[in-house]
């Protein structure tokens, strides 16, 4: 499951696991940062200083934050090193922007072991490659053995907007069409079943990936796009039910029209949870006017989002609610997840 | 100890610790965020959305972060949530950006009193006030009772250099002088003192502040800054190594001009500690050349840092290191922080 292939940097028969003097502002956290998270990150910057000065191409600024605690670290499809990157990069999608600088800020329990940390920060590396974004600042903390949970990560993005569109929910509209880019229920239940020790017929991978690509070629192509949203935690269910508040509209969906994979239904079944409501990490909805929808499903599957396809619907209607159509033709009220039901999945 | 005054926006009745579920993504988190983050940050806008967008004015980008995990989350002269915005905004003071917006991420433990968290974000709130910097867009994250400690904050910063100087440990040169602000050593034993219970003849209260007014006054007036750096963890003597080591110089210092309140001192004596690795959150060290002294001094003078004065000089000299004078006209080598002085102090 640990996806990294070069040797630790840091001598692992001297520092097998992680000291709270690696948090502490000395020699080892030093060598911690140069070692370590400088080999990778920003090689071209030496040299430390306090903030990452950058060139700022014109354009609106998005900017956007999360911090991860996925438990495990490590899970079938990915690892907090890559959520961490691929969470924050797909927010700033969210909004339109191309996505440009990251911040990587460790919180990290002492005792959590040298080559784990070692792993995480590649996978990191390897994610931020593939989305052409630099990780340009960082911190690193160490709490004692008890008082956090080995690893901690928190991301901050910035991207510009280099478009006139509004992308927002207030944008949206009766009318519009939702689209789907894929499968749901994927991350959440990989997570899980990895936590769990579940075994299930087939191996589940979390579906995390980076989304700013085929947003951006969403852009290119003229597409109108109204409101994007990632569906993490909460899922599907969530997603929506925020944007039709925030919209103030009904949104209607054909439940026969979200794909669910059949290993992915069976676990759900199993644990109780409604795939709506399960987090994805590769997940989006885009809601467009009905004239863009050739044009949008067109990018999407040539884009490797095959499964992309209209879900729903605005209609015409003051309350601000989900509702779903289910297969057999009778229609019900999709809430927003009460409670919890997965914690940790990012 | 605690900061706010207005009540919790909570119903502490029904909700007087965190629980998971305010991180679930369903509708405790979205009253969390609605009823009490977004009461105070950025209450113009009252949509969600995955990122904020901004206007950035012309000019290049400054961007940090920074994690912090102090413990206790409360001490004399602030509190996690003002650390985190002074944290931040003084980072990107040192690359004499000015800040404008800032994120907020909480990693919450189940269990912490709501009434805290709000203690904390009221904290924040006045603090980032006072710099004239928005909170803009911010994560919740709840972790399982144990594998947190109460609260972590991560802020990430974002600013816009609005000047030519370059202020970089590379522009650091021979015959530059160094200026201090203030008295070192205040933050870490006050974070320290209340931790262990100790009592000090006087109440020793942190030193932590905004950094980003008096940077800003300097480069109005036309001081060219070559470096400016804050003395968090591993104090002033870490502080230097550092730029010593980027910059290849030797940084010379007068142990007398170094101001230390005597209450500060006798607190080091009894812990054994040197105040000059001691962390404080309100000082920082200009390297300026000699022409710039004067007009820089009477600046931070009147900018309410009475106590700045040269503490030292760099000196021609190809050993990269940080030497000092002590009061009886010895001199010896100030190497960097070795191993963990104080745990956890920001």
């Amino acid at each position: 499951m640990q996806t990294g292939s070069l040797s630790c940097p840091i001598p692992i028969e001297q520092y097998p696991h992680v000291l709270l003097a690696h948090g502490g502002g000395g020699k080892l956290m030093h060598q911690l940062i140069e070692q370590m998270f400088m080999r990778l990150f920003q090689p071209e910057v030496r040299c430390q200083h306090d903030s990452a000065v950058l060139e700022m191409p014109s354009g609106r600024l998005a900017f956007t934050t999360d911090s991860y605690v996925v438990h495990p670290l490590f899970f079938p499809g990915g690892d907090i090193g890559s959520l961490a990157v691929h969470g924050t990069i797909n927010d700033l999608a969210m909004a339109g922007a191309r996505p440009l600088y990251l911040s990587a800020s460790f919180i990290l329990e002492e005792g959590l072991a040298m080559d784990t940390l070692w792993q995480v920060v590649q996978s990191m590396h390897q994610a931020a490659q593939q989305a052409n974004v630099r990780v340009v600042t960082g911190d690193t903390k160490v709490v004692e053995r008890g008082k956090g949970d080995g690893l901690f990560i928190n991301t901050a993005g910035v991207g510009v907007i280099e478009h006139e569109q509004v992308i927002h929910p207030q944008s949206v509209r009766p009318g519009d069409v939702v689209l789907l880019n894929g499968d749901v229920g994927r991350h959440g239940i990989a997570v899980i079943a990895v936590r769990e020790g579940l075994e299930f017929e087939s191996n589940i991978e979390s579906d995390s990936a980076l989304l700013n690509d085929v947003v951006l070629k969403l852009l290119e192509a003229g597409v109108e796009l109204h409101c994007l949203r990632d569906l993490t935690r909460g899922g599907l269910a969530s997603a929506l039910n925020e944007i039709a508040e925030a919209a103030g509209v009904t949104i209607a969906l054909q439940e026969t029209s979200i794909p669910v994979r059949k290993d992915v239904q069976g676990a759900c079944e199993i644990l109780g949870f409604d795939p709506l409501y399960v987090a994805n990490e590769g997940r989006f909805v885009a809601f467009i006017p009905q004239k863009s929808v050739d044009l949008a499903l067109s990018i999407l599957h040539s884009q490797n989002h095959p499964l992309a396809q209209v879900i729903g619907q605005v209609t015409e209607s003051s309350a601000a609610r989900v509702t779903i159509k289910s297969r057999i033709g009778t229609q019900r009220i999709v809430d927003m997840l009460s409670g919890e039901q997965l914690p940790r999945i990012c």
